[in-house]
């Protein structure tokens, strides 16, 4: 907007923040297994159901939490807490509803179709026989054959695609790659993002290489911020996708605000506001069109009606889209 | 040692650190169920095996990190990595050398039997037949099997117990607990302190009660440091009981040095010093008499040595501490 080139640029210098995050994040390991996976799903699903408007809508779901190293040789990592209920169980009724979901999950969080069964369904589901045989536990029998074969029903047909990360760093360089992957559906693209992404991160060349001794007294720490990359997939990375975001907050008060505020400075679609405590059973979609509060149903879980609601605005978002093309190629 | 009240007391200092850490720790959930089932444990273990010096032994493994929470209504917190494999396999190495085992575990974390098993075994290990059951996949069945039936016999005879924790004030919690449960055993109890314990934490009442808030630049943290437990086990805990801890480092230049000091600062029986990079291979036993140095031999695990030469001190320990007994009574 100036003319005087040395005048303070905000989002300069955001984008200097997140050129820094990723030139100094140590590289993907599996980086390129992880890109054929990509493209092979995203492949298969572009060309079995469908063209148009009708064609199979493909959602990225995240879940579970990522983790900040505090030293290279890590030892020692900020967790944020997610159980990664919440993307299991929408995973699940976004295939139902005829998504293909790419879920990107925290190593170890939760399942699709394992959400009822114990910690250690192993050790907890199933018994030795006396002919030193093993079988299920007669009250887990069918929730184990359940989340077996749901599980392994939906990898077979080619639409559930299952990455893992741990650390932000991680995190970040898939999403980033699912999203560039992605771009070229356009709005027939879905960005679930419900997993918990830190806030706050020890820039990797700045990392103690070895662990951090505790004989010299108190720790004192200071993290830098992990810049907002909700707006850089929005700008960059696949514009046209139907983009939703969770704000969690312990604090009833603050949460519908900062719910509306990353609306606005995110440019997202949807986001879904959900208090630590009442997570199962309430949340209210923010929207620009205003605040749907939507509650549990009895027998059923709060992702039904979630993905529910998303998917019909996702289709009026394709429309939408769709119809704005075509105007402008007139 | 001064007659001047006044003077600064180190001993008097840590003693007011420790009773303060319990005092404000949040209290454990089921502080009662544990102490029952410690009590059953040690009783029925007591009663199972011999007299003197040949009734059974128990050992208490410590196994995983603990984490610090970083805020009380717990969204964020610091871990510390640890995956449970070196306590998980000295589970079993000590329950074949006929101990019994109270086995203290980060949820979470590897179990006994179930360390060559994939991540999500259930999910992993498993598939559908045709006729709508399920079956363990060819490859894994051997795996599986002897987990299940491994860890339901010991369960079963009442040799092994599993408590779980999460944060370090849990662990710390159920340490003592153990400890005090076990001291009337003297030299029969050994600790097997494998757990990755945090060296900072956050004082319950110093924390913050609700999310901290990412929106006002970076995020400064003190952290303080856990009181040194070790010294309070073996002086007021279960003062004669064998005590075996271990210090992981990333830098090998520095660990063995701090095993010796660690040694002799909480007087322990033995330190197993172990690096990070090597620890599956290499580990070195420094007690008061040396250092052995400890390495993995073809076809086994490092553990099934470690714990071997363990048991031995632990029954000269037995002896000393009995005859010690015997003369004093005289």
């Amino acid at each position: 907007m100036s003319s005087n080139s040395r005048s303070y640029d905000p989002e300069e210098s955001f984008m200097t923040d997140v050129a820094n995050f990723f030139d100094t994040a140590p590289p993907l390991k599996d980086r390129s297994v992880i890109s054929k996976k990509l493209k092979e799903f995203i492949n298969h699903n572009s060309h079995t159901a469908g063209n148009g408007a009708s064609m199979r809508k493909i959602v990225c779901v995240t879940s579970g939490g990522t983790t900040v190293p505090l030293e290279q040789r890590c030892v020692r990592y900020i967790d944020n807490f997610s159980s990664g209920h919440r993307g299991a169980a929408s995973t699940e009724y976004f295939l139902k509803a005829g998504y293909a979901v790419i879920f990107l999950r925290r190593r170890g969080t939760c399942q699709p179709y394992c959400r009822s069964l114990p910690d250690d369904p192993l050790l907890e589901c199933f018994e030795s026989t006396n002919d030193s045989n093993i079988r299920v536990q007669q009250s887990q029998a069918e929730a184990v054959k359940k989340a077996i074969s749901s599980h392994h029903a939906a990898l077979e047909a080619g639409v559930l695609l299952k990455l893992e990360f741990t650390t932000i760093f991680e995190y970040l360089q898939m999403l980033q790659m699912t999203a560039v992957a992605l771009r070229d559906l356009g709005p027939r693209a879905m960005f679930y993002l419900a997993a918990a992404v830190s806030d706050f991160y020890v820039p990797w060349e700045t990392m103690a290489e070895h662990k951090i001794q505790s004989a010299a007294g108190p720790l004192d720490m200071t993290l830098a911020q992990v810049p907002k990359m909700l707006s850089v997939l929005r700008k960059d990375w696949a514009p046209l996708a139907f983009s939703i975001s969770f704000k969690l907050e312990t604090d009833s008060q603050i949460l519908l605000d900062k719910a509306s505020s990353a609306l606005s400075k995110y440019n997202m679609h949807a986001v879904v506001a959900n208090e630590l405590a009442t997570r199962k059973e309430e949340v209210t979609v923010v929207t620009l069109h205003g605040k749907t509060c939507i509650r549990r149903e009895p027998g059923t879980d709060i992702e039904n009606a979630i993905i529910q609601l998303l998917a019909e605005r996702h289709a009026a978002h394709i429309q939408d889209t769709l119809q704005n093309q075509a105007v402008s190629c007139q």
